[in-house]
């Protein structure tokens, strides 16, 4: 048999680092136009905000009682005496009455103060004469303002909200308590997610030898969800240009984004970055100059931007964090550094680094306020496992020094 | 005008301790036993794995190349000379031909190593002499397992996973490897929300004087979806028993938990309790020793969990997370801690604690390694705001002595 044994085309492509690599694909935001949409607040979560929120009143919308108790006017020179309460104030049910000299109103917590009152006394500090009439136990220590909360301490009409930001219960409960039942926000981007290869069998169908099952885009479309965006996968391409294309075609027709797995290394049998090519791929990068990933590349295919992610299952997770997750980020409008670098201190030693930026697969644990983060012991891009076992990357320089116990490292956390 | 003062009749509850509180909600429990049920890989993101997940097949499935490379026995005798390149071994494509002596087998990333073989050699390392023959370099460097991943490194047939925990993207990253397209997972437990108060207007509609925007449920029911449940937010009930149990009634009828805002502090307009128990509530507990949530209660109506939150946007939140989602752990089955305790160092001096349990709303950050967290200034349980700015809770003991810069505190990031 005669064999073409195809040595690489591209082997000595010039690696480019991360950050140029980052920069690169972050022009790529310009060819994605989200619209923006307008949904029900229980319907937000996740998603990223678009216009202001502004409160459509004041919080609280008066002067209220933070108490059960009794409003009072602490100004009032009766107040050593016998008081006659005139009426009672409940949130929802504002006194008509209004505190006089010698009157006070009995009031509950979220209660607005009645006109004349500026002070609530608490019942425990009051003794009831009886029906009707109280006196006040330490009437020499009140004082204004006891246990009201002041119109608007909470947030005044027209107080905003920016957008940029992803939406949390915490922002949902801001929004309904500023007055809003819907928002306008970014629509979801849809991403289509291509994996490639011979070896790959769909989970749940009977495997046969040397097949394995694709888990990449499971991984990587379960990722996309928790970030509130619109996954796709495709049916498995296999490792030839005529599948590869007719995927390709398809996804650019209607995507925000294209991902491929696998196919993105070098060799005849890689044929990703050839397939695309015929489709007019212009490229922005291939080959980054970092593991796991160094086959990751991008570029945009008829106007939609493409990720090549490599095949091995970790790589293809990892470089989901590291390239897709900033580019969405850019897309749908969020404003947070993506990836996010946090520090962290060693737990073990770690040798010397090669001359590729490493992301360490890790766990990061708290102790006693310190971040701890220890590395993997196995670190290879195939062992999925082991990724499912970590909960953060350390990341390391190009050709860093040996690193010791309790030196600081540089960490981004995984999602 | 004569006015019933109605003092407080729970006024000299004894105040449980908030650990205390939870052993007995804990106990509640019992009332809910959700189904299984099988869903689709694709849909398990955030749910709780119920049956263990045994892998179907050995992962790699055979020794394979981590590279793209030749497949040589490293003992072969003639690896000096010129080696015969007798087929090509790709990722779900293995070579027929085996490598014997005086040959070798082109090889790419992922594919099975041809019998007789026992290493790769990078093609780097290689030269090509002509169509189908090569040299290696370094033939005396070549040493077996070089570039090889071996069978069941990842992992081996039949090795599980087990239940009781939420399904994140890395996991059914796994699942999808081991080979399953459906796991088995508890049903999403069905929660009623239900707000009380006359002085709630539900947000979108336009509000009257002194009217605010009803806005705990809509907090509480995205912390819900959040966590995989599904929640139901009842319309606004008013401060009249009638109104209360009617809403009452409906979410016995088909809830896995009921939660009520409001209602749940003292004084004659606080009815929640009293409609409950009209309705048969058999109470565990009301009154915690806690701040914010003092007035927290808990038990079962007909056979269902309630838990009542005050009416406070802040305390109900809060509460949400001190008791109503330990609970939802417990019931989903998931086997954490919750709430997961953590510490920080202090960024600002606290002053000595009253008798209550603090839970303090506090920002924490990481710095160099260090979490950092800095107590808001403004902690009354009306400010939605200063909520939304936190993104943890300080927990200070009863009777806690002052605190200093720098002191370890325990911290409850919230969700």
């Amino acid at each position: 048999m005669e064999v073409d044994l195809g040595h690489s085309s591209g082997k000595n492509h010039h690696l480019i680092s991360y950050n140029n690599a980052l920069e690169l694909l972050f022009g790529l935001h310009k060819f994605v136009t989200l619209n923006d949409e307008t949904i029900t607040l229980e319907n937000s979560l996740g998603r990223v905000l678009r216009g202001e929120v502004k409160a459509l009143i004041d919080n609280p919308p008066a002067d209220i009682s933070s108490m059960d108790g009794y409003a009072i006017n602490s100004f009032d020179d009766k107040l050593n005496g016998i008081l006659r309460v005139v009426d009672v104030s409940a949130a929802g049910t504002p006194a008509r009455a209004q505190v006089s000299p010698g009157s006070a109103v009995r009031i509950f917590t979220g209660a607005k103060l009645p006109q004349g009152s500026n002070s609530v006394i608490v019942q425990e500090e009051v003794t009831l004469i009886k029906k009707s009439e109280i006196s006040i136990n330490n009437p020499e220590k009140v004082s204004p303002n006891e246990n009201v909360r002041r119109k608007g301490t909470d947030f005044i009409e027209g107080t905003t909200v920016k957008p940029g930001k992803i939406i949390t219960p915490k922002e949902i409960m801001l929004f309904a308590a500023m007055g809003h039942e819907k928002l306008l926000v970014k629509q979801k981007p849809l991403i289509s997610i291509i994996s490639i290869g011979n070896e790959l069998t769909k989970p749940g169908n009977l495997h046969k030898k040397n097949q394995i099952y694709s888990s990449n885009a499971y991984g990587i479309s379960s990722l996309l969800r928790k970030l509130s965006c619109e996954p796709v996968i495709f049916p498995i391409a296999r490792d030839n240009l005529e599948s590869i294309k007719k995927s390709l075609d398809k996804a650019s027709q209607n995507s925000d984004i294209i991902v491929t797995t696998g196919g993105a290394s070098v060799g005849t049998y890689d044929l990703v970055k050839t397939a695309a090519k015929q489709l007019g791929l212009h490229l922005c990068f291939e080959k980054v100059n970092i593991r796991p990933g160094k086959p990751t590349f991008a570029g945009y295919l008829r106007n939609v931007p493409l990720i090549g992610l490599p095949g091995n299952p970790v790589s293809s997770y990892v470089c989901a964090q590291l390239f897709l997750l900033p580019l969405i980020m850019k897309i749908i409008g969020c404003k947070i550094d993506c990836p996010i670098i946090s520090s962290a201190k060693l737990n073990a030693k770690m040798n010397p680094n090669g001359s590729r930026q490493n992301f360490v697969r890790a766990n990061i644990v708290n102790d006693g306020g310190i971040r701890i983060v220890s590395p993997k012991d196995k670190q290879d891009s195939s062992l999925v496992k082991t990724l499912q076992e970590s909960n953060c990357l350390i990341v390391r320089p190009p050709n860093d020094n040996i690193k010791n116990i309790d030196d600081l490292v540089d960490i981004i956390e995984l999602i």
